[in-house]
């Protein structure tokens, strides 16, 4: 299986969510145009007021890679930063299911 | 946004993920002919053996619960209970993104 599948969550600095929030919308704009990229779903925490979660599936892992090299992604990350406080994931792999 | 998303873990006894994950990708073939449902992507933990998790886009919360009382869905998910120790999920609202 290429596919590759992420689930990451993104903690704000408090109060800084919304304004993360559309930074990374800007950015998901950014991969319209990325073939590799299936799916990239912003949501937010309905539990943690500083947390947002995003879900990913890219064709394999270098899409995903190549996408982190782009130059607009990079200086919307390199924004997003002061914002953030703590970033973690859930490291899984895709085995099957509709819509892979 | 009306669009509904999951991200929850099944537990599985040890061992038992294998055959787990053989019988939930059973019931994603019964999805294919959901509309309402977007993807419903299995994934194994690469940290946990004994770990599976689902990532679920669904038009709205209506017709998610609605497959929860498709006949052969239920049945699914019943033959899965004895090979199950635990569930739990990461509560999320869409906001945005491609694929939404």
């Amino acid at each position: 299986m290429d596919k590759f599948t992420m689930f990451g969550q993104l903690k704000a600095h408090p109060g800084m969510r919304d304004e993360l929030a559309r930074r990374m919308l800007e950015s998901a704009e950014t991969l319209e145009g990325m073939d590799g990229c299936l799916f990239y779903i912003l949501n937010e925490s309905e539990e943690d007021p500083d947390a947002l979660w995003i879900m990913e599936l890219w064709e394999n892992k270098e899409a995903h890679a190549a996408s982190l090299k782009n130059e607009k992604v990079r200086a919307l990350i390199q924004s997003c930063m002061p914002l953030i406080a703590g970033t973690s994931s859930v490291p899984i792999r895709p085995i099957g299911g509709k819509g892979l």
